[in-house]
């Protein structure tokens, strides 16, 4: 029986930032190799960020990410180093992994399935890889593998492994996060563990980048599908497991590995005389509203951060989406580090007003107010004349929330905080915002959330909190835009819990109106929503990013033309 | 010798317009039915338009695709049709091109080259063909290719070409626009037709699809790279060419044909009796200002009206990329579809508001006063409390600006006219603009143009027009916005010949900012440069679409990360 020890380093990298993610590699070799490990392992393109987008058809960003492997060697000492890096060596680009041992690059392994879909654009970057790379360690046989290579049925990678007799399949990853998709990868790595015959070890990227959030989770299964060992989600880890491998149920032939498609390379084992044993520790699973908590809070918090902000502002409506959205900032932030605004007109309630200052007194953030009845009357007397009508209609309450839109940037300028939206899903989806209003600011943390979850995860929040951080009034209260009187967000849009069943249908599943309806919706009621889907394309477009949380979120994910004339009525 | 009656129909589709295209598709293959032409050709994903983005992901959407197909086969009679699809009729979706005849589909030729750089991701969408179609009528051969299939050295479509004695290549093309895409164009081209010794027959979409232009400019090409014909470009054209074979030269072996990956058919040939010739007219060259200037005017309008609007608004400053993007407007719209507002502040010099109101007459169009003082003060004195500063600064800016912005959306919620932003592409590279002020706008016409190019066409449409349209003052005039006491742009920016030199450099060409300075630009201005161009990504993620005109547009074009460390000093 072998011992390998094999250790995770679920880091959280900067794309980009070639000196800082070195930095933090480095530090984790020395770490690593203070715990006799035989290797360890980074995410996908971890020298570099994932996913560095356009900025991998520049030549000098290229050249960087060769560089950095050059200086990385050096340290590869007592240890197998395996990292994450676009490589160039030849004239074409691939989505790399550097096998690095004795202060040399063994072997350079190229991502072959290439994603293409969704948020991925790998072929737009990457050339994919031919080969298929095995080593041997201590009479143990690895195989290596990048994310989408194990995702793939009958793909390249699953069938050189089950050709080559591997005991372990390595797996560097950069998987995004969504709601349950935790669970899917599990049970993609368990399908593959099972038909290749070998023990997978899967480790994971962590941390948001613009859109996405990578949530971590990285882990160690047998062949049977059982897990060794699990890292927390939605924070950095570094694991170190002693996988245990049992030579004599394995009668190798080293002939099958004589594959032209297969590199096999044997390293220098390492005699270890281990301290300690490192039997693996399995962490928890998440909640549903748990998980997509902690992925926001991750995703808003490096957004911030990473993009060199410290504070966020937040215009407080006293409605739940504005307190939802303080809620998560100062779970990413901390409560010193956001600010509430009130802009009262004269359509706020006294009773929203005050939730909203007392959501600021629960969260603990500085507020201030600032009433905007004055400007909009300027703005009144300004354009009368040229707007000629007597009618309080969606033009003035555009106005409005673009005054709102217009003072918290001013409120960013002067003192360098970032703006939130507040906007959820729902809203964005049929448009039920305005654009350079409440859709002005840098980061749009709920954008991904509809409505009907809002309500959960305030809950949620009370829940995890131990108090009613959001007052039960907020929660209770018929949603309204207040911007005319005794207005209510049902006036003009169905009850939530219908408008995101049909949301989900049309935006996430791509059904036709057809086929919501037959699912038992009104038809009327599909009609206009799906015209309003179509017809707000180019608001979103103007949006600010938000954390992706479902299977499908309006941004990278779903890419609409405006100019669209599919479902005829769209057109008014 | 074989004459072929060829008839191109480079038409203006709409994305999702099944009806609208298809109705047009009929009209013309009645037409060339009416002139005895044996084949008429429609650009690429014609029935679709193009490019449809994700509405390929909808089942919905392809099954629309296939019907459509179905019902025009009806309509090939006594005429060879060939129209661009998305085919789904087996499990994957095709870029297609149907080839129909005796109201019968022949043949779906697939796509085999997939573009998936610059603005194209068709990899996302369609799977690549296998085979290759060729066909003979009149002991002419024929092959089938769709736009990139010619492009690509050494491809498969160049291979089976050359290995099947071929006459006349087929290409049906959404080629999009770009300044001196055309010399490209007929250079690739030609290529393709000498190494292959065929004629090319390159028929290309017309109109625009939000950021993309489509120019037309089809032609047909001998094999000695001679042009029988060419199509104008930026407008509807119908163009019959009789291709004359000369079939002494050429002895055809079918046998080389006998190759399984080429499909061969035979289709029926017309008897014609030409009671008039169509010998090919070739249309004159477009200057480079010429060229650009019609791009500008269709995309423009294109983007208006397929989006169902009638006029637009845009603020005139006095200055001159307002006074471009009035003129643009007014060339594709007319002048009573053009709406101009000034909007004087304290800071706005008598000359320039003179100068907005002359270029309003000179351009006969209807023109609106909105002073902002009044709403300036008014936010002054409801925030001063908060801003807490005496000091005029990039607040006080930027909060001008966005009560301009206010005001034309309230124009255009009112009245349904569509705002026009006035951004040229080295401001919007730099961030020299106010997010939901001067950037706050359904369509940004100007957005590609870079500010030295801003003179060059404002001069053209002065000499075009045959007057002083764009008043000389405001061309000679030093750019300025005009937001605080005797402002200048080159207060902030350098000369905008050495900005347009460098953005040129990094932008477009991806040099890095080593190479940039190595080529004789001042280090310190290419580092503040280059670190500005980055750190406002996050400001043009929120623009307007605009039209793309040079070789690397920001937008689709050009895909970068928000959070990017790569240039440490970008981070302030």
């Amino acid at each position: 029986m072998a011992i390998i020890r094999i250790a995770q380093a679920q880091i959280n990298t900067t794309v980009g930032d070639f000196s800082g993610n070195l930095k933090k590699i480095i530090g984790i070799i020395e770490q690593a190799r203070n715990q006799d490990t035989d290797i360890v392992l980074f995410p996908e393109l971890s020298i570099c960020g994932y996913p560095p987008e356009d900025l991998l058809l520049k030549r000098g960003f290229l050249q960087d990410n060769l560089k950095a492997i050059e200086d990385l060697k050096q340290h590869a000492r007592d240890i197998i180093v395996i990292v994450g890096y676009a490589d160039s060596s030849d004239s074409n680009v691939y989505n790399a992994a550097a096998i690095m041992q004795n202060q040399r690059l063994v072997e350079s392994y190229h991502k072959v399935e290439l994603p293409n879909y969704g948020v991925f654009d790998e072929k737009r970057y990457f050339q994919e890889g031919s080969g298929f790379f095995v080593f041997e360690l201590n009479q143990v046989i690895f195989a290596m593998s990048i994310c989408e290579d194990i995702w793939i049925e009958g793909g390249v990678v699953e069938q050189s492994a089950q050709n080559s007799d591997v005991d372990i399949i390595l797996n560097i990853s950069a998987s995004p996060f969504h709601a349950g998709k935790v669970e899917t990868r599990q049970k993609v790595v368990e399908h593959f563990a099972r038909k290749t015959d070998a023990t997978v070890c899967f480790n994971n990227l962590v941390g948001g980048q613009d859109e996405l959030v990578f949530d971590g989770g990285s882990f160690i299964m047998t062949p049977q599908g059982s897990l060794i060992s699990r890292a927390k989600r939605f924070r950095e880890e570094f694991l170190i497991t002693d996988v245990h491998i049992d030579r004599e149920k394995d009668s190798r032939e080293k002939a099958k590995i004589n594959n032209p498609k297969i590199i096999f390379v044997s390293l220098d084992s390492y005699k270890r005389y281990h301290k300690n044993e490192f039997p693996g520790t399995v962490a928890g699973e998440y909640g549903r509203l748990e998980e997509i908590y902690h992925g926001l809070v991750l995703g808003t918090k490096d957004y911030v951060r990473k993009n060199g902000f410290k504070k966020v502002v937040i215009g407080l409506s006293g409605g739940i989406d504005s307190a939802l959205t303080a809620a998560i900032a100062v779970g990413a932030l901390g409560p010193e580090n956001v600010v509430g605004v009130t802009m009262p007109s004269q359509y706020t309630s006294s009773e929203t007003l005050s939730d909203a200052e007392l959501l600021a007194r629960n969260l603990g953030v500085q507020s201030y107010a600032v009433p905007i009845h004055g400007i909009y009357k300027a703005y009144l007397d300004s354009i009368k004349d040229v707007l000629d009508t007597k009618e309080h209609g969606i033009t003035h309450e555009n106005i409005q929330a673009r005054v709102r839109g217009n003072i918290l940037m001013a409120l960013s300028n002067r003192f360098g905080w970032m703006v939130l939206t507040t906007g959820n899903k729902s809203e964005t989806a049929v448009g039920y915002c305005t654009l350079y209003g409440d859709m002005a600011g840098g980061f749009a943390a709920i954008k991904d959330i509809p409505k009907t979850m809002v309500f959960e995860l305030s809950e949620y929040i009370n829940e995890l909190w131990g108090s009613e951080v959001i007052p039960k009034s907020v929660i209770k209260r018929p949603p309204s835009a207040e911007l005319r009187p005794d207005q209510k967000d049902e006036d003009t849009l169905p009850p939530y819990s219908i408008l995101d069943g049909i949301l989900e249908a049309y935006v996430e599943e791509d059904k036709s109106p057809d086929e919501i309806i037959n699912s038992g919706f009104d038809p009327e009621i599909v009609r206009d929503i799906v015209r309003k889907v179509d017809l707000n394309e180019y608001k979103r477009r103007q949006a600010p990013p938000g954390v992706k949380i479902t299977h499908k979120a309006f941004g990278r994910d779903r890419r609409f033309p405006i100019t669209n004339r599919y479902l005829k009525n769209a057109i008014p």
